[in-house]
């Protein structure tokens, strides 16, 4: 295989604005560019167990090596991404099928994960639902649409008569270009969904919130019985979410994480009475649906109640970073296959602690098998572009303690 | 005993600036307000054991039923405290004696914890290493003194030859009043120090901050042998803190706790090489000196590693509201003293949302014996005043599932 140098990628990116994305063939020659990936012969060639060896890990089935994604692999750590998000408003980005290929496809070109991930927001779908939203720039995401009661809950719109082809009529057109990308890579597709709790909370306090008093008030008022809002609006919320990623699914995702950003907002109770239960509808719509279509659950802040996350009915659950890997692995149980769950400012250190950080996570997880690498948060801001590379290639690689 | 009126008591508060701390007479009259403690005969009379049942459950020691205190029960959501917040900068409230003690005083008086804690800040001691520091309204703590490397920690003061009584003037004679009022109040004296990778992370980063970035760059600078700056500091900050807790003890602390406020930035490796030998040697200075008074240690965001946590050295374990008690208890095994951990929030619910979740936890945690009740985290502003006397009378009323 072809191995082009960084700086050529980079200027290839740099000018795809708009444009289609490369043909396949371009395409396959530009995959990782690191000198671990140049010394290692298992990049040398395109593996045909590539293609869908992150699904397969997903579903429990076993897989040859520990596969690896990056949750915010398409994000402002690389160069040709902000050529995009210096320039255009997220709702922009993510909802213009030409860009949104193009920046879902920028980092597998340079870096080769096992899988691309559509470039989309968790919040994408609230429209649908007649909840309107923007990402301001230095402020994050902003909803206008209050629901605060049963009645604001009762305005919005029918969670199953939504037509996500008429309302969200790029995401087929991202996903059935990205599916046709994906199989010229010989890799996998993933979508994603966010929670309905996350959902509900993000509407309901209109924007970032750092204790989400009003959604927990709201979940105390359903407690005590003198409301039903909550329940009611995670309900609608679940019906649609799960419906979306049935949408995905027939667009071509080939799996589907589920987000639960803010379970840090969460007590164990309120995750267990309200989250989960939303959660679980959700999921299971996608999997009455899609049997064989594997399910990531990933609840960013859950690590301390993963003990309740072993029957979401999804296939794989995903940790954060605040949890031992082996730690973790003990408290699922050794059937569940997780993904994760290096902590991302790892990437800011040498080459040798990135490699040992990926090696430990794998051993601690058991090693191949039943372990989807990634991050255990998105990678950040300023993260060095390089550093995402010798993750990757050094996953790649390693084959476990055993090997 | 006689009850006065919560008004009455707020005036009383409201201007008592600067005026010494009202006698032990007056003291003992201010108790509990609420209905639940008119109505506990338990609440009625001054019961001895009472001076000094959260020591002896911060020990290991059988007691008669769950001893109570909040982090934060001297905070913003009093309106007799907001009269000195809106008035006075955090620094002169903290370290003017007069003011110190009213404000560790005004909730012992209204709610009657098993406990008072001197109003103070984990920074407080930084300047005896040559740290300046301020809290900024708005922003919070505002550090100026630059800590990166080798010299800069050099730089610092001696821990071993600081002397408090000079340096901090202060404190000795706000904990030898308050050690008099809670004796007159047949109540315990607590006192509490920041742990060391905490007040380090707050220098490093110069205040608050959301990824700690420049800590964690020093941390793999140290781990990957090219810099012993980051070891150093800790080795520093846990000397003086070990010694700055004797220091309270020996003014009349009876019972320290240590904040470790920042664990949730700690990955659980992080949490092992850095923060844990640092809190371990801090407290075994504590140990090693005065080996009968109780040391609790708090990793605030730190329940995903619980298990690193048997064996810090520290006489009990405080978890965070992230974890639920049943399996804190679980992972910390059944012979630690746990202090915990319900969600703040839950003070913006109703009153028998509040006692249930009292009882709930007193439950969760073995019934009474080793369990101090205390929220997961602070009193939060905007918290009903009524609703804190809810959660104490509870605690002292309930006598467990058995009783």
């Amino acid at each position: 295989m072809k191995i082009l140098p960084t700086i050529y990628i980079t200027l290839l990116s740099t000018t795809a604005a708009f444009a289609p994305p490369p043909s396949s063939r371009t395409f396959n020659t530009l995959h990782s560019t690191t000198e671990a990936a140049i010394a290692s012969t298992a990049n040398d060639e395109v593996n045909p167990g590539d293609r869908d060896i992150l699904v397969r890990c997903a579903s429990g089935k076993q897989v040859e090596r520990t596969p690896v994604w990056l949750m915010r692999q398409a994000g402002r750590y690389m160069a040709a991404f902000r050529q995009y998000s210096d320039k255009y408003p997220f709702r922009e980005r993510s909802e213009t099928p030409s860009m949104a290929i193009e920046l879902s496809l920028q980092c597998h070109r340079a870096y080769g994960m096992d899988g691309i991930i559509m470039f989309s927001d968790i919040l994408t779908p609230l429209p649908t639902l007649g909840i309107d939203f923007d990402v301001v720039k230095g402020i994050g995401p902003v909803i206008t649409t209050e629901v605060r009661n049963v009645e604001d809950v009762k305005k919005l719109k029918d969670a199953e008569s939504v037509n996500f082809d008429e309302t969200l009529p790029f995401i087929r057109e991202i996903l059935t270009s990205l599916a046709k990308e994906a199989e010229d890579a010989n890799t996998s597709l993933i979508g994603f969904v966010g929670a309905p709790f996350t959902l509900a909370a993000y509407t309901i306090e209109g924007k970032s919130s750092k204790h989400c008093l009003r959604t927990k008030e709201m979940m105390m008022a359903d407690e005590n019985g003198s409301s039903k809002a909550m329940s009611l609006f995670l309900d609608k919320l679940a019906a649609m979410i799960g419906n979306y990623g049935c949408h995905q699914i027939e667009c071509g995702a080939q799996v589907i994480q589920v987000f639960e950003s803010w379970a840090h907002q969460l007590s164990p109770r309120q995750f267990e009475e309200f989250a989960k239960p939303a959660s679980q509808k959700a999921i299971r719509i996608m999997k009455e649906k899609y049997p064989d279509v594997p399910v990531i659950y990933f609840a960013n802040g859950g690590s301390s109640y993963l003990e309740l996350q072993r029957d979401m009915g999804a296939d794989m659950i995903a940790v954060d970073w605040s949890v031992d890997m082996a730690q973790a692995r003990k408290i699922l149980g050794p059937d569940i296959p997780i993904s994760g769950n290096i902590d991302p400012t790892i990437l800011f250190g040498t080459k040798e602690q990135i490699e040992q950080a990926v090696r430990d996570c794998i051993d601690k997880a058991g090693g191949p098998g039943k372990h989807l690498l990634n991050l255990g948060h998105g990678v950040m801001q300023g993260t060095p572009e390089e550093a995402v590379g010798w993750l990757v290639d050094e996953c790649k690689r390693y084959r476990g303690k055993e090997a």
